[in-house]
């Protein structure tokens, strides 16, 4: 993974492939990623250097595909999993993590916070072959708190040692809140929310900088973090702790001052050699979504951009897949990279496996859908076939085409059509198979009913 | 329902809204309308005198709460119910209105087209309080067809008396795919499309002409159908025989052909007193969704639009109500005033009574999402009012505000959470108490984990 570049007698360790493609050196997981979105290697190479687009991976991780993330890519989708304090189950978290991938997510966060918090993590990455996130705020802060008494007193040493546990596992990218700062929870006092704060590792930081009256030491020590972050080549994905929790809160100063703070941190990581990518709401009025994406895109020069979500109404719980799916088209469209999915049980409980395989094809539709526009032909050629498949009423090729075979097969064949090929929706009167006869025949002997 | 109108010595007969608007008269059911809608009245009457806003009500019809569609109000949803060849129970149908009804459908559009259609039809309008809206098409095209031998053998005055027996039961609106006409029916023939059409009432005509050899007897007289429709007061509303049926044929030559077609139809309709909504597709790729309503408002003089998803991929068979939704809160942000919902079980066969009431759901996520960025405060007041009660970690004010309040208790309380009133996704490290408890009590005593 390590590459010796001379440069004038002296040597350089470069790890990071925003190091590698700045010197023009092609890695084997730029090679593998221009192959498998069908790009330009040349190409990739200046988005990678330039910080538009990212590979996640870090040089500890065995078993991995190597994912392109950001500028000209199809857009990547990225599946929770995690136990919580009232569900604790290492393998169902390892099944759930498998069904995800199987329906399609190309990344999995692992966002446990109870239990064997190290075991969960190390199993999932040595049993799954896409890139593993995690936030590491988690573990630290559930971690001090058992020792110490209260979250708000792990220290500096607790945060950074906890990332560089995750990052000798072999985690691919980790979330850092290094933007909720002083001045972020200045604002935040004002109270101008209806709710505060929705983020977890985001409260973790801002009742700490409450309590403990400091900096955030990942924004202090931001430095040490980039470090890190060079030594292992794991990317970072700067996290909007003052993302909106509500339609009522969306795009207001204190996600925008977050953002702004954030873009400088984006230039920093750039410079540092290190690869990032930025996380964004959250809940957005739809009209916002397009605004929310190219705001970010102009202020973090084109740094790939993480949404979660959006969601586009409070409205309703036990569908946010499907409202995640809205704002996630629009935000695919305007150029969001990576959609976070959302699941049916989002502000109710832990997903269970039905669940997870729900959000998963909620977030594929949508950023399928954000292809179509983004990439043309290039997304829209699956369509196309289904399309074709559909004239031809050939019904096998239909499911395979699917993003559930199962599903469509199971739902087309639940009650039997009487006319051969047909569906019970229009049975004889399939508009399809009219208009073929009628163009085909103009005499139209065939069209008895 | 009927109104005289002196002007100066001769009597005029008003029957339609739009026609007493012109005279500066408040209906009962406009004077309705601004009161459900909190729309000023004098306003409502003018945006229904020039056409921008229909209600839609049959003069013939009882018990039915009036609606009024178009420019300033909430978007409406439509739910299709509807018997084919393959599965015709009078009761399941009318159970499928009714949880339509009971989950926010606007309206319900019968398609039936198996067993006894007039019975269908005549139960359905007698036992739901919402305006009903058919395709008279398919009744004259099956009955012919049992008659005479061929969908293709009936004539027009088996079309005009459908229309007319369908007014005479009280149907509110009606579909008349008055936009398939030879021009488009030559277009057609060259073929460029993967799928021709996939309008069954389109085909219907569409097959007619090419039969026949003659134009379109509900566009050669389309006087005729404005008589009836300004007897009773239906709705027309201008089926898209034409629309795309894949994203591939999205917003081409035929589509555009039957809407300059219809766009002519809309200004004599208006200028018969007829009240008048336009159709639309359909499969469009995201990117031109809001193009489509754009170019039909302009088209249209702001005519009501009325749109079917739209979807915009064609690969989630199983899923379209998702696929529908993220087209539909498009569509609606940029004006459609009218969703028809689409059900997981489209593309595949008829939806039963679980598939009808996602449908709703999903369409309904669409049309509050459209309506938060097209009427602000009106429409997110409800989101405002979730926001709270999470913040309060009220649950039960939580489901009550909810779409569907039982899936939302089901879900939280599906697994049951250790701390109280928290949920299992996150448990004691719930995001919203503890930066309610930093934010409120700086020295965080309480905050020990």
């Amino acid at each position: 993974m390590y590459t010796l570049f001379l440069k004038e007698g002296s040597v350089e360790i470069l790890t990071t492939q925003i190091q590698l493609a700045r010197k023009g050196i092609a890695s084997s997981e730029a090679i593998q990623v221009a192959k498998d979105e069908d790009f330009p290697l040349d190409k990739l190479l200046k988005l990678i250097a330039s910080g538009r687009v990212v590979i996640t991976r870090n040089v500890k991780r065995e078993n991995v595909r190597p994912l392109g993330i950001g500028e000209g890519l199809r857009t990547k989708i990225n599946a929770n999993i995690g136990s919580s304090a009232d569900f604790c189950d290492i393998d169902y978290e390892l099944r759930k993590a498998k069904i995800a991938v199987e329906y399609g997510a190309d990344t999995i966060m692992d966002l446990s916070t109870g239990g064997d918090i190290d075991a969960i993590r190390r199993k999932v990455i040595k049993n799954i072959n896409v890139p593993l996130g995690t936030v590491p705020i988690y573990q630290a802060a559930i971690e001090a708190g058992k020792r110490k008494g209260a979250i708000v007193d792990m220290d500096e040493d607790d945060m950074f040692k906890a990332i560089e546990k995750h990052a000798e596992d072999g985690v691919d990218f980790m979330t850092v809140h290094v933007g909720v700062t002083k001045k972020t929870v200045d604002l935040l006092v004002k109270r101008k929310r209806i709710i505060p704060m929705v983020s977890r590792g985001g409260t973790f930081h801002a009742a700490w900088i409450i309590h403990n009256g400091q900096e955030n030491p990942l924004y202090s020590n931001f430095d040490y973090l980039l470090e890190l972050a060079r030594k292992y080549d794991f990317t970072l994905s700067l996290g909007d702790g003052l993302r909106p929790g509500c339609i009522h809160d969306a795009s207001d100063e204190l996600q925008m001052q977050e953002l702004l703070t954030i873009s400088e941190l984006v230039e920093r990581a750039r410079e540092g050699g290190v690869q990032v990518i930025v996380e964004g709401p959250g809940h957005i009025p739809i009209h916002q979504v397009g605004a929310n994406v190219r705001i970010q895109k102009a202020l973090c020069k084109g740094a790939p951009f993480y949404v979660l979500g959006p969601l586009v109404t409070d409205l309703a719980p036990g569908y946010d897949h499907i409202t995640g799916a809205i704002g996630g088209a629009i935000a695919a469209m305007e150029g969001a990279d990576f959609l976070c999915y959302v699941t049916p049980a989002e502000h109710l409980g832990l997903p269970n496996e039905d669940d997870v395989k729900l959000g998963v094809i909620a977030s594929k539709i949508a950023a399928h859908a954000g292809d179509i526009a983004k990439l043309g032909e290039k997304a829209s050629y699956r369509d196309d076939e289904m399309a074709r498949a559909r004239i031809a009423i050939d019904w096998e090729k239909q499911y395979e085409l699917s993003l559930d075979p199962r599903r469509a097969q199971l739902y087309h064949e639940r009650v039997k059509a009487k006319e051969p090929k047909s569906c019970t929706m229009c049975g004889q009167f399939c508009a399809m198979k009219i208009i073929s006869e009628a163009l085909n025949n103009p005499n139209i002997e065939k069209m008895k009913c």
